[in-house]
């Protein structure tokens, strides 16, 4: 298939191209290497099925004519703010950098009759709540602008669905982990022990306890998803059963590096504004399909501590 | 208090207008009178406690100057597309007049400390579904433009709720009729009947069965709502038990109109792109708080037949 990844030299974006590259189909990535490097994707740059155009998806004419030159078939919607605390500080991060490149997407693929939509949700849709979460949970009241954006997102892509002849995909992340991350606690941690490898000062009481999927299982599940599902509007919670405690992971990072470093906390039950401290995610929809991550919560951190070592060494 | 009403000059607007100068606060009215209409408003010019800016929403920083000088106490954002099917062909109808303008309300209260924002939301973010509408319904899977926005409005005002001090009242409408309407199904069989008084066309197969709400009934639960609930994010469905058939409509319309003209349906189950064709809302929540309507469905459309009749004659 003919597909646009767009944000495809972000963190998932990017390991979303290695697996549709090696299924075969033709890609173009569009990013703004703003989020996304260069480096993610370079080992893809002379394959003769991937194209890259380095162009701002809110930039409307040019991302317009990239469709009307291009019949893609489908678009996997990466490109996303990603970092939910630069976000929780300025609503025009969220409001720009996921809800209108979406929105603007969403246009050009009715005007230019693209047919499947793939999109990056997140449980943080669901807001704060100790409920298990469902794909039908409400209400949804989302507690940071990332998830509002987000949700805002979903919402269009339910209308395009059900007056524009488009199909779409909607997969929901938790905390994802993995090489090439850009920002978030495995990669704080590391950062700050390089700075001071005596002592680690964690965001919040520590206990902030959530799911953790590995980067290359959750770009399997996106496929799989998409290749086992054909409603209209096919709404899937993707991640793992397990969860893993912020003070693990600060303990895991600690002895991954060889230290001794001491653990102190800011403490709260949070680490910033819009932090979501606890969710229980119900993956019954998903395994019933028939998919299920390889790895376990605390596995995709120990292993995504390793491999994040092996590059930032 | 010193209240802001967007879309002040409008039909529900307007009526909201009456209601809050009837208890005394000190009202600003920002309409571009694209949608509103001077004339809602024209009989509370000269009242002391009344000021009406002809503004756009989108002009940020107008509206920016407005909330500088003014010290609001809160803000009913009445202010939105109010017609489902020009966003049904027109995506970027909702977005700006539905979604922009409360985005950049929001931002202006954050900025310069307002602290209630009270929200017009409908029944359209819950979407198709056979199912008992409650307030914690889901899954959101709205199927217009217009529930789309809405909802991505709820979404951003959630998040601005947990993380800017902002404290916030959602309110739910059904189909509303009454004195000032601009669109619906009433309006629109009384202008073709006056252009054919022998045939009367009805979008769709007529079973479309909806509660509608008179205005008046849904000015007076919001304020209910709002002066009786204290949580940082309030939400309610407001509306009445009962519904009406469309093809009842038609014959009420034409029964008060002294006609004897033919119905005929257009066919399919809806009316047009984006139509929720039928739907059933709990009121539980807003019942047990101790507020009703006082009119039926029925006793609202008969009533709105009969006043939007003394106006157009």
């Amino acid at each position: 298939m003919n597909i646009l990844v767009t944000g495809g030299a972000g963190f998932i974006g990017s390991h979303l191209c290695d697996a549709l590259i090696s299924e075969n189909h033709n890609l173009t990535v569009v990013d703004n290497l703003i989020l996304g490097r260069k480096e993610n994707i370079e080992h893809l740059q002379n394959h003769p099925n991937f194209r890259f155009v380095k162009e701002d998806l809110l930039d409307m004419a040019t991302i317009d004519n990239l469709f009307a030159d291009s019949a893609f078939d489908a678009v996997f919607h990466m490109a996303a703010n990603s970092d939910i605390q630069k976000g929780g500080k300025d609503p025009v991060v969220d409001y720009e950098l996921t809800f209108m490149t979406t929105f603007k997407v969403l246009q050009c693929m009715r005007k230019h009759n693209v047919k499947q939509f793939i999109f990056a949700s997140t449980s943080a849709i669901y807001g704060e709540t100790n409920d298990l979460l469902t794909e039908n949970y409400g209400p949804l009241l989302p507690v940071s602008n990332y998830g509002a954006s987000k949700l805002a997102c979903e919402a269009f892509i339910s209308a395009f669905c059900a007056n524009y002849g488009i199909q779409a995909w909607i997969v929901r992340f938790p905390n994802v982990v993995g090489e090439r991350f850009t920002h978030g606690v495995i990669y704080d941690f590391i950062h700050k022990l390089k700075k001071n490898p005596n002592e680690l000062e964690v965001l919040g009481n520590g206990e902030q306890y959530k799911p953790y999927v590995y980067v290359k299982d959750l770009v399997n599940g996106i496929l799989f998803v998409w290749q086992h599902t054909s409603e209209k509007l096919n709404v899937y919670n993707l991640g793992v059963d397990s969860r893993t405690k912020v003070k693990e992971i600060a303990q895991m990072v600690i002895d991954a590096m060889g230290l001794n470093a001491r653990i102190t906390y800011t403490g709260g039950d949070r680490g910033w504004i819009g932090d979501v401290p606890e969710f229980r995610y119900d993956l019954a929809k998903i395994h019933h399909l028939g998919w299920k991550a390889e790895r376990t919560s605390n596995e995709a951190v120990r292993l995504s501590i390793e491999k994040a070592l092996e590059i930032i060494k």
